[in-house]
C-alpha cells in the first residue's frame, strides 16, 4: 500500500490522482490532502478518503473547516501548513500538484523528509532547478514526472542510457492560436485563450499553453529532470497531441510515447513506476485517429517559447525571472487587466532588465523571483495607466 | 570485440550488416560469411573482412572459389556447410539473414552451439517457432530480432514487463497495392509488385510485402518472440512506415519506435543491445515528414494477411504450410509462371487441404513443409496447364 500526500488535491491533477486511487482499492491510501481555498471540495475529499491531515492555504477557510470537522482530521493552514503537509510522516509519496512558484518550498521540504516525489508542478524546476536537482541527487530521492511530456520522455528512457541520447523531442499542440501571426493575436480574448484544443487543464497552465510559455518551461524542466543540455532539446508542433514526446538516440532510433489525452496515464505511471497497472482507458484507435501531423513552432510569433528556450541555454536566475514575470502577467491577463500580447511583451521587457546569476543558490532564486514580480507589476501598472490616459 | 558469423552475407541484410561493421572499427570482427551463389561478391567480402571460413551453398561455385582462394580461407559448401558455418567455434553472434526455410536448420545448429542469434530470417520462427522457441529458452540463448517491426517491439519492451502488455501493434506500409480492391489486382505485373513504396529489400520479401503475407508472418513471429497470444496482436496500415511498430500497455500508455527506413538501425541494435552506438543516420525531421497516417488493413482483398493472422491463432503445422506454400508460389510468380492473385488463391487452397498438428515436433514441421511444397507445385502446374488449354 503506497501512502500518498497530494499537494493541490482539488486541482485538475489532484482530482485525477484521486480518480486513479479510486480505481485501485488496496493499492493506495491517502494520508494528506491540501488545497488553496476550495474548502467545499476538500471537505468532500476528507469524507471520502479519511486523510490524517489536510491543509487549506487560505487561513480563514482553514478556521472555518476546523469548526466543521471538529477534530476528526488534523487541519493545517497557510504556507507553513503546506510545508508541514509536504513532510507529513506517514506519507511515502508526495504528489506535488501545486500551481506556480508556491511549489518550490514544499518540494524542498519533501526532499529533506526523504519522500518519493511525483511532480506535476513545473515551476519548481523551472525556477529552482539549479537548487532542487542537486538536493534530489544528494538525498537519492526518486523523482517521477507527471506532466505528460516529461512522463513520455521518462517512459522513452526506461531501460536506456542517458549518455546514448542524441535529442529530446518535446511535442507541442500549438495551443488555440496555432498558425496565427503576431498581428492576428491582437485583442484575442481570455475565453479564446482558455479554449485549449486538446488538453483540459487549469486556467494558468491553459494560458501558458496559449502563449507557448508552457513549452518553454517544459524545455527547462526536461533539461533538469534528465540532465540533458538545452541544445539537445527540440520542440515540434504536433496539433493532435497523441505523441506526448520522444527521445532520439545516437543510433538514429527514436522512442515515442503515445496515447489518449488523459492525464491519469502519466499520473498513475508516476506512482506505479517501474510497473504498470490497468487503467480504465479505452484502447487507442489509430485508424479512427487517422493522422498525426507535425509543424515547426513559430517562435517569432510566440516569443514566450523563444524566451523559454533561451533561458534554458543560459540557466541561472533568468529562468526564475521568466517564470515569476509570467506568473504575474498571466494573473493580470486572467483578471482582464491586460491584453494577451502584453504577457509576452512584459516578460521580454523584464527579462531584458535582469542581470543573470548563472549558478544561483536558493536566496538568489527567491530574490530574483521577488524582483521579477515587482518589476513586472510596475510595468503592468504603467501599461494600464497609459491605456486609461489614451481613452 | 564481438565476433560475427553472417549467414547470407551477400543479401540485403547481410551487406547492411557489413556496413554497420565498417562504421565501428574495433567493435566487430568477421569470422564467417555465407552466400547462396553470389560468388563474386563473397570473394570481395573475403578480401575485405578476412573471415576464417565462408560457405557457398552452390557446390560448383564453392569448388570454383576454392581454386581461386588457394587455401587462404576455409571454404564450406552445401547445406551441411551452412550448418557448420552456423556453429563455427570462434563466432559469438550469428546474424541469421538467410532467405526462406533454409534458415531453420542453421538456427537450430547455432542454438546448440550456444551462439547469440540476431535473426532477420522470419521463416524460421513462422514455420518452426513451436520447435525453435523452446530450444532457445532451454539453452538460454539471447535472440534479438533484426526485422524492423520486431526490433521496434523489442525496443518498446525494453525495461518493461511482458505481463503488462495489452497489445502489440504491428505497422504495415500496405505495400505497392494499398487501396486496391481484389478486382484491381488482376494482371498486376512482377515489376509493379517489386516496386515497394518505402523499403528497399530482396525480391522474395518484397513480393511478400505486396501480398501482405509478410505482415501475416510478422504476426506469427511476434507471437513467438514475445510469447504474446495472437489475439493481442493488431496490424495497422501506416503508409509512411516511420512508426516501425508499437506496444500498448495495460495502463493505456503506448510506446512506439520511430525513424528512417534504414535497416541498419535494427541490425545494429540487434548486435549492440542493450547499448546503442552511433550510426551515420541523419536526424529524423518530423517537420519535413509532415504527417503519419493510419488505415485499417484490407484483409478481404489481401487474403494472405487474413491467413497469416488465422494461422497465428491456430498455431501448429498450418503456419509451416502457409510459409512453404507461399515460398513455392512466390518463386513461381517471380519466374512469371503465375498471376499475382494466384499466390493467395493457391495458398488458400493448400491451407484448406491441410490437417493441422497443433503441437508439432521438428519432424512434423519438415513433413508439413514438404507436403505443402508438393501440393502447391501440383496446383500451380495444373493452373499453368489449364491456362495453356484456354489459349
Amino acid at each position: 500500500m503506497q501512502r500518498l500526500g497530494i499537494l493541490g488535491s482539488t486541482g485538475s491533477v489532484g482530482t485525477q490522482t484521486l480518480n486513479v486511487v479510486d480505481q485501485h482499492p488496496g493499492e493506495f491510501s491517502i494520508k494528506v490532502l491540501t488545497a488553496n481555498g476550495s474548502m467545499e471540495l476538500l471537505e468532500k475529499q476528507i469524507e471520502r478518503y479519511h486523510p490524517e491531515a489536510v491543509c487549506l492555504v487560505d487561513e480563514e477557510k482553514a478556521d472555518a473547516l476546523k469548526k466543521k470537522t471538529r477534530g476528526n482530521v488534523h487541519i493545517l493552514s497557510g504556507y507553513a501548513g503546506l510545508d508541514e503537509a509536504a513532510r507529513w510522516e506517514s506519507v511515502d509519496t508526495v504528489v506535488q500538484a501545486l500551481v506556480g512558484n508556491v511549489g518550490m518550498k514544499p518540494t524542498i521540504e519533501a526532499i529533506h523528509a526523504h519522500k518519493k516525489i511525483a511532480l506535476a508542478n513545473k515551476e519548481t524546476l523551472v525556477s529552482a532547478g539549479a537548487v532542487v536537482m542537486p538536493l534530489i541527487k544528494k538525498h537519492g530521492i526518486e523523482l517521477t514526472p507527471i506532466d505528460s511530456e516529461h512522463s513520455a520522455i521518462f517512459q522513452c528512457l526506461k531501460g536506456e542510457n542517458v549518455d546514448e541520447v542524441a535529442k529530446l523531442i518535446i511535442t507541442c499542440s500549438g495551443g488555440p492560436f496555432r498558425g496565427r501571426k503576431i498581428n492576428e493575436l491582437n485583442g484575442v480574448t481570455k475565453e479564446q485563450a482558455l479554449n485549449h484544443p486538446t488538453w483540459k487543464m487549469g486556467g494558468k497552465i491553459t494560458i501558458d499553453s496559449a502563449t507557448l510559455m508552457n513549452k518553454g518551461f517544459e524545455v527547462n524542466e526536461a533539461m533538469w529532470l534528465y540532465d540533458i543540455p538545452a541544445e539537445k532539446i527540440d520542440v515540434v508542433v504536433h496539433p493532435q497531441s497523441i505523441i506526448h514526446s520522444m527521445v532520439e538516440f545516437v543510433d538514429g532510433s527514436i522512442m515515442a510515447q503515445v496515447g489518449h489525452h488523459d492525464m491519469r496515464i502519466p499520473i498513475q505511471y508516476a506512482l506505479t513506476h517501474p510497473n504498470r497497472i490497468t487503467l480504465d482507458v479505452p484502447p487507442f484507435d489509430f485508424v479512427k485517429a487517422k493522422q498525426f501531423t507535425f509543424e515547426e513552432p513559430d517562435i517569432d510569433t510566440f516569443d514566450c517559447l523563444k524566451m523559454g528556450m533561451a533561458a534554458a541555454r543560459e540557466k541561472g536566475t533568468v529562468c526564475c525571472v521568466l517564470n515569476a514575470s509570467n506568473d504575474t502577467s498571466v494573473e493580470a491577463f486572467l483578471r482582464n487587466e491586460i491584453e494577451f500580447l502584453d504577457i509576452q511583451r512584459t516578460i521580454r521587457d523584464v527579462v531584458s532588465q535582469h542581470h543573470n546569476i548563472p549558478h544561483p543558490d536558493l536566496e538568489d532564486v527567491l530574490k530574483a523571483d521577488e524582483w521579477a514580480r515587482q518589476t513586472t507589476q510596475k510595468i503592468l501598472t504603467q501599461k494600464t495607466e497609459d491605456r486609461k490616459k489614451k481613452r
